[in-house]
C-alpha cells in the first residue's frame, strides 16, 4: 500500500473518532427529560421544576467539558501523528466505547447526585477513559506513527496532559469513596496536576 | 508544527463544530412522541391527535431554523479564517454546549407553549448561544485567525449579522417577560436589527 | 474571496447535508421499543412480541430505503456542482429539516398502520421532501453553482428522477386518501414514474 | 464525469457510511435507561441497580465491538477501492440498514438475555450484516472499484476475514439455537474461523 493510503487511513480514523466524541457529547441532553407541568401551573411551579433539573444540567456541562478536553487532547495527539498504524485501532475503539458510555454514566450521576456509589462509579468511568486515552496519545506520538517533524515540546506537552487527566480523575475517584458531595470536583484537580507536573518536566529535558 | 498542520487543525475543529450542529438539529424531533391511538380510533380522533402536536411542530421548525442559522454564521465566519489559533477552543466549546442543550430547551417551551418561564428560557438559552455565537466569530475573524486575504466587507457582515443576532434575541427575551403568547415571534426581530445595523454600517466605513 | 473558498463552502455544506441525512437514517431506529417480556415468557410470547412489531420494521425499512433515496440523489446533483452559492443556502436547510423530520412521520405512521390519517400524513411529508428535493436538485445543477463540464446528460438524469419521486409520492398521497392499507405502495411507482419519463425524454434532446 | 469526480463520489460513500457506523454505535447506549433511586437509598441498593445492569454493559460492549469490527472490515476495504461504481450503492445502503438496525437487535437481547428467541435474533441480524458485509466488501475489492496497484495479499486478507466473520456469525445462530446461554460466545469463534481460513489460504495461492 502507497504511503498516502496509510495516511487516508489515519485519516478516516481521526474522522470516525471525531464523529463519535461529537455524537457523545450531544448525547448527553437527551438523558434530561423536559418537565412537562399543567396548564394551570403558575411561574413558581415552573421555577421550582427547573430548580430541581440543576443537577442535571451541572452533570450535563460537566461531561460536556470532560468529553470536549478527551476530544481536544486527542486532536492534539493527532496532529503530531503522520503515519497509520494498525496497533492504534483496538485501543482507540476501547477509549471510544467508554467516551460513548459518557451519557449514560451522567445520567446516572445527575439522577442520583451526591450519592456515593454513583458518584465513585462517573469518575471510576472518568478515570477508564484518561488511561485509555493516555495509552492512544502515546501510542499516536510514539513511532511508527508519529510525524519525524513534530516538535518534541509538542509531544511531552500532549502526553504531560493525558497523565494529569489519570490523576485529576484518580483524585476524583478518591475523594467521591470519602466525601460524594465534592467528587466531581476532584477534575478541578487536573489543571494542578498539570501545573505540578509542569515544574517536574522543566528539571528534566523533554525527550523526542 | 509546519503551516499545513495548523490548518488541518482548524478543518478539524470546523468538522466537530459541524457534526455538533448537525445531530442537534436532528435531535430536536426525538423529543416529539407520535400519537399512539387505538386500533378504532376514527379520523377525528387522529387529526386532534396531530392538532395537539401543533406546538411541538412549530418549536421543531423555528429551533431547527435558528440552529440552522447560527451553523450559517459559524460556516460564514470560519469560511474567512485561515489559521488556528488555540484560543477559539474555549468559546467555540462552550457555544457547542448551548447549541446542544437547544433540544432541551426547545421541547420544555414546546411542551409548555405561551407560558411564561418557559418562553423566556427558551429565548434566554438563545441569547446566550448569540453572545457566544458573536464571540467565535469574531475571533475567527480576527488576527491571528482570519484569512489575511479575505475581503472586509464580508468580515464586516459577518460581524454585523452576529450582532443582530444577538439584539433580536434579547428582543425575543424581553417581549417573553412581558406577553409570552409572542415571545418567540421576537426573533422576527433579527432580520430587523441587520437592515437597522446596515444603515448605521453604510455611513461609517468597513474596518479591515 | 477566492474560488477556493466558494468551493470549500459548498464542500462544508456537502458535509453537513450529509451528516443530517446519516443521523436522521440512524435515528429511525430508536422510534421501536424492544419488548421486554418476563423471564417466564416461552419462545411463543417471543415469537408473537416481534411479530406484532413487524409494521414497526417494515416502516423502518421502508424509510430508511426513502432516506437513503433522498440522500442518493443529492449526493448525484451535488456531484454535477461545482460552485457555492448562497441561494442554495434555504432550500437545502427547508429540505434537512424534511428529512430530519422523518422519524416522527415514520414512527407515527408505523404506530398507527393502515389508519387513513397517519398514513396519507407519512406520503404527504415525503412528498414534501420531494418537491423541496427537485428544488434544491435543480438549483444544484443550474448555474452559478453547475460544474460548466458536466455531462449534460447526467444533469438531465438527475433532474428526471427528482421528478420521478414527486410523482411517486403524489401516487402514494392518492393511494392513501382511497385505499390507506396499500397507501405506502405507492411509491413502488417511483420506477415506472421514471421509466414513463425516460421514454418521454428520449423523444426530446437533453438541455444542458 | 472526470476521473476526480468519480473518486469524490467514493469518497462521499465512505463519509456517508463512516457516519451511520459511528452514530449507530453511540446509539447503542441510549437503550440503557440509569437506575433513579430514592435518595434514601443506600449503597447496596446502588449496587444491586448497577448489577442488574450488568447483561445491557455486556450487551453494549459486544455490540460496540462487533459494530467496530464491522467499521474496520468496511474502512480495509474501501481502501483498496479507488473508483467509484453505481453497483455497490445498494448493497452498502442494505448493510448500512442493518448496522442502524443493531441498538434494537441490541436491547432486545439484553433485556431478555439468555433466552432463546432474542439471543436466535440477535445472532440472526448479525449473520445478515456478515453476509451483506462479506458482499459489499468483495465489490469495493474487484474492478472497477479496485486499485489497480492494491496489494493481493491485501485484498485477499480483506475477503478471508469477511468469511471468517460469516462462519462465526453462522456459529452463533447455531450455539443460540441449542444453548441460549453461550449464544453470542459463538462470536468468538470469528479468530478460530480467520486461522483456519487462514491456513486453508497458505495452500492456494492467493488470487488478485
Amino acid at each position: 500500500m502507497a504511503e498516502g493510503k496509510t495516511d487516508h487511513a489515519l485519516e478516516r480514523l481521526v474522522f470516525f473518532s471525531d464523529a463519535v466524541f461529537a455524537i457523545a457529547i450531544t448525547l448527553l441532553i437527551i438523558e434530561i427529560h423536559p418537565p412537562h407541568l399543567p396548564r394551570t401551573a403558575g411561574d413558581i411551579a415552573h421555577i421550582a421544576a427547573l430548580a430541581e433539573l440543576i443537577p442535571a444540567f451541572v452533570g450535563y456541562f460537566i461531561s460536556f467539558w470532560v468529553i470536549g478536553m478527551f476530544w481536544m487532547g486527542h486532536h492534539r495527539a493527532f496532529a503530531l501523528a503522520a503515519h497509520y498504524s494498525p496497533r492504534i485501532l483496538g485501543w482507540n475503539m476501547a477509549l471510544l466505547s467508554i467516551i460513548a458510555f459518557m451519557p449514560f454514566a451522567t445520567a446516572y450521576a445527575s439522577a442520583n447526585y451526591m450519592q456515593s456509589v454513583p458518584t465513585i462509579f462517573y469518575c471510576a468511568v472518568l478515570l477508564l477513559a484518561a488511561l485509555l486515552n493516555l495509552k492512544v496519545n502515546r501510542t499516536a506520538t510514539s513511532p511508527p506513527m508519529v510525524d519525524e517533524t513534530a516538535d518534541p515540546q509538542a509531544i511531552h506537552y500532549v502526553r504531560q496532559r493525558g497523565l494529569a487527566v489519570v490523576l485529576g480523575a484518580a483524585t476524583a475517584v478518591g475523594l467521591s469513596a470519602v466525601l460524594p458531595v465534592i467528587g466531581q470536583m476532584g477534575l478541578i484537580s487536573i489543571p494542578l496536576w498539570r501545573l505540578a507536573l509542569g515544574r517536574l518536566g522543566r528539571k528534566a529535558p523533554a525527550a523526542d
